[in-house]
């Protein structure tokens, strides 16, 4: 018989990624592998391999309006996920949305370039970003890069105000919680640090892994929704999160020529032979 | 350590369905879950909720070729899979695209309308169905109304032919082996029967559920093409696919006002108290 019981339902606003790496495709892998079940909202369409982005086409903002609304309007949703938007018109329309559901938490991954570097925001989209969808956001996840980039007084030629007053200020710009990730610093661990009003709530510290990986960010931020929509605190969403992130990750596989791709249904392969189970 | 074991890759054309009901969304899903990884090439989007399809954007055939061709280039596919095309111009594209690996097996699932009966594909669009994709098809898995209509001759005002007359046409018309469908039939069960050039190879019968599904004929057919993908011969894959589609309906849960969805993770679950593990 047909199942009463719903998984619980997050909805993202993504750019689809066909590689499977990033993207839709990569919120709707890791949303289905922690048991939740994904709304997909296609923010931009790109073309992309294994080594990086080729093309961006953005969606319309309508389009981008009506996919959510009739869903919303059928289904309750348990968080929301916003990682890459393809413009600022789509910015307006995700945060006219969302403010109409105040009580559904947002984690909002700012995609501004690819692993590779390809650019993919506008100096524009970064300040609607900050100006329309920061103040509705239960948690950022930017890299320390974007940290930077989002935090960073652009007319005042300032030095690097160091991480933490990074996470002071998107705070201050009216994040919930802020969690920077540290793949990018020069430090022999990966430390991802998260922040609330109060300052450091806490640090992870993680191996670092040899390979380039194409599509942890979004990994990382699509587990912390399911976790918000399973119910976890925010604290414990985050570290259980980065553990699953890091199990995908260290079970990576390369399909091409270019970057790894995290395997978020590394516990469901079987064993090799003389491995443990 | 990054694993050099690699999933096997399956690549889809079809459309977004942000509902996750159906569209490549549930080929996501169900290739994930049946343990390869999915690419994923966007040919349209719609707007959906769970009771049906509210509009539909087709993509243009140059974005649909591109996507397509950027990962062919860099990565090593083992089946495809074609759901919902949007246009003439994209079954042309993909047309042309699949006839340089003919080597790899190819699923067609013709969709000509959604599970409530919106219409989803011209009669141009299904003589270019016929004319560019059905002679390199290994599997087309058509319901019983879309096999018809696939089959039947439109000049001519005939009777309905029967099920294994349309099938022998269309095996006629250049599909290696068709899978009809019964769900729309009046049978007390549901007989899903395969045929191939000496006709009818294998016919399955499985209970009639009681809910109304969105997403069966996309399930059933990713499923086919995962199998494909590991390796199975095709009326072991068309068995077995069968089995996971029939215990993901059996699962399936009720998001919305609309219909059921198909819980392609149902083996993942935990049972609940008191139930066998």
């Amino acid at each position: 018989m047909p199942q009463d019981l719903l998984p619980p339902i997050v909805m993202v606003f993504a750019a689809s990624d066909p590689s499977g790496g990033a993207g839709l495709q990569a919120d709707i892998m890791t949303l289905s592998s922690m048991g939740c079940h994904p709304l997909s909202v296609v923010t931009a369409l790109t073309v992309q391999d294994s080594a990086g982005v080729e093309d961006v086409l953005a969606i319309d903002a309508d389009w981008v309006a009506d996919q959510a609304r009739a869903l919303l309007e059928d289904m309750s949703v348990s968080a929301f996920k916003v990682g890459m938007v393809g413009s600022v018109e789509n910015i307006a329309a995700i945060a006219e949305i969302i403010s109409d559901y105040p009580d559904i938490p947002l984690v909002l991954d700012p995609v501004l370039s690819s692993g590779r570097g390809d650019e993919l925001a506008s100096e524009d989209m970064i300040s609607a970003l900050r100006e329309l969808l920061l103040p509705q956001t239960t948690l950022l996840t930017p890299n320390s890069i974007e940290a930077r980039r989002l935090a960073l007084d652009e007319s005042n030629d300032e030095d690097d105000p160091g991480l933490a007053e990074c996470a002071r200020r998107l705070v201050g710009a009216g994040a919930e919680y802020v969690l920077i990730t540290g793949t990018h610093e020069h430090t022999p661990q990966v430390v991802n640090s998260l922040y609330g009003e109060n300052g450091l709530v806490r640090a992870d510290a993680w191996e670092r892994l040899p390979g380039s990986y194409h599509g942890s960010g979004c990994t990382l931020a699509s587990a912390i929704a399911a976790n918000l929509a399973n119910g976890l605190e925010i604290a414990e969403a985050v570290r259980d999160a980065q553990d699953y992130t890091w199990q995908a990750l260290e079970n990576g596989f390369r399909p091409g020529m270019g970057q790894y791709l995290p395997d978020r249904f590394f516990w469901a392969r079987e064993p090799e032979p003389g491995e443990d189970a």
